[in-house]
């Protein structure tokens, strides 16, 4: 038991480091970037109070779950920004070298079932992780609409992109979220305010 | 249900704010305060990998909604140092009100539920509360005990001191996890390093 006890402690040690992996959006103050670990636990509490924007089928405690773990694998591979030139190929394959490394610090049950969640979670093919992405992917966008516009002015992105990158997935996982958001975005940008 | 959702959104904007709430204690890096957005994110990770600590009546999925909500009222009412000059019962005071506050921002039934599950895990009486008690105590000692004494140094912290603020409530919410931890306290402090 003590061994177990060690392995489990080594990775929370480890999974410190996600508080020091910046993502390219800012908080709505906008005073700094978000990091990955403030924003994990910012998703689920979105993931909670909207669980009612989510289908029948869908479990919120293992959505929150997925929350939990779905960002440790950037400790290793970074954060991909959304609206970034990344290499997605090249990235998938970091991020599942992450997920070995640092799920496998724990007792092989626990690496297992936690990488099989983060697996679920990127494939995006369930109610639950349909819904986790589509949670994943509105929280941005609402900080934002509130910080005059954020990563969409530094990497000058398009509504056209927004609906790509952003609708796609809400569409799919909550779509009343993105009848919420989207006229939102569309006053944004056609009150120009993404180019100022 | 517009309505509905402008009020979750509201509140979940609010508590962006406590990414800026900082805490006593810093990162195991040591190069900055915890805040306690991702304390909260950690804890809930403690809580899921420390699963197995917790006595069977204990049910998992409730203790990470507790501690995923547990500190939201610092947004109004600050973070209380454990081993600082506390009021506690004007800290008390004015926790109870910002729970008024800021889960009065959401639907009434979801203010409701919130605000009863955090009056539960402060009443730190049923089997959920006091694991995820003893989870919220667990995480301090062992980043302290990584960056060189943290908290403990600043605040001139004994190793009697520490028995009873953390040693109580880790024994009765998680045992197991007092026994890894205690002789490894004990260890650091009778090297003096907490007096470096």
């Amino acid at each position: 038991m003590t061994d177990r006890l060690d392995a489990q402690i080594a990775f929370l040690k480890e999974a410190d480091k996600l508080k020091s992996v910046l993502r390219a959006s800012r908080l709505i103050s906008a005073d700094r970037h978000e990091n990955s670990a403030e924003h994990s636990w910012h998703i689920m509490l979105h993931a909670l109070v909207l669980a009612d924007q989510a289908g029948p089928q869908v479990r919120i405690d293992r959505v929150l779950r997925m929350l939990l773990l779905h960002d440790i694998v950037e400790i290793d591979a970074g954060d991909a920004p959304i609206h970034g030139d990344v290499d997605h190929v090249a990235m998938a394959r970091a991020e599942a070298e992450a997920a070995r490394r640092l799920f496998g610090l724990l007792p092989a049950d626990q690496a297992d079932d936690f990488r099989t969640l983060w697996e679920e979670f990127e494939a995006a093919e369930t109610p639950d992780a349909l819904f986790a992405k589509a949670i994943d992917r509105f929280q941005t966008p609402v900080i934002n609409l509130e910080n005059g516009g954020g990563t969409w002015t530094e990497y000058r992105v398009t509504l056209e992109q927004l609906d790509t990158r952003v609708g796609v997935p809400i569409r799919r996982g909550a779509p009343g979220l993105w009848d919420w958001l989207q006229p939102r975005l569309a006053a944004f940008f056609s009150a120009g305010a993404r180019s100022d």
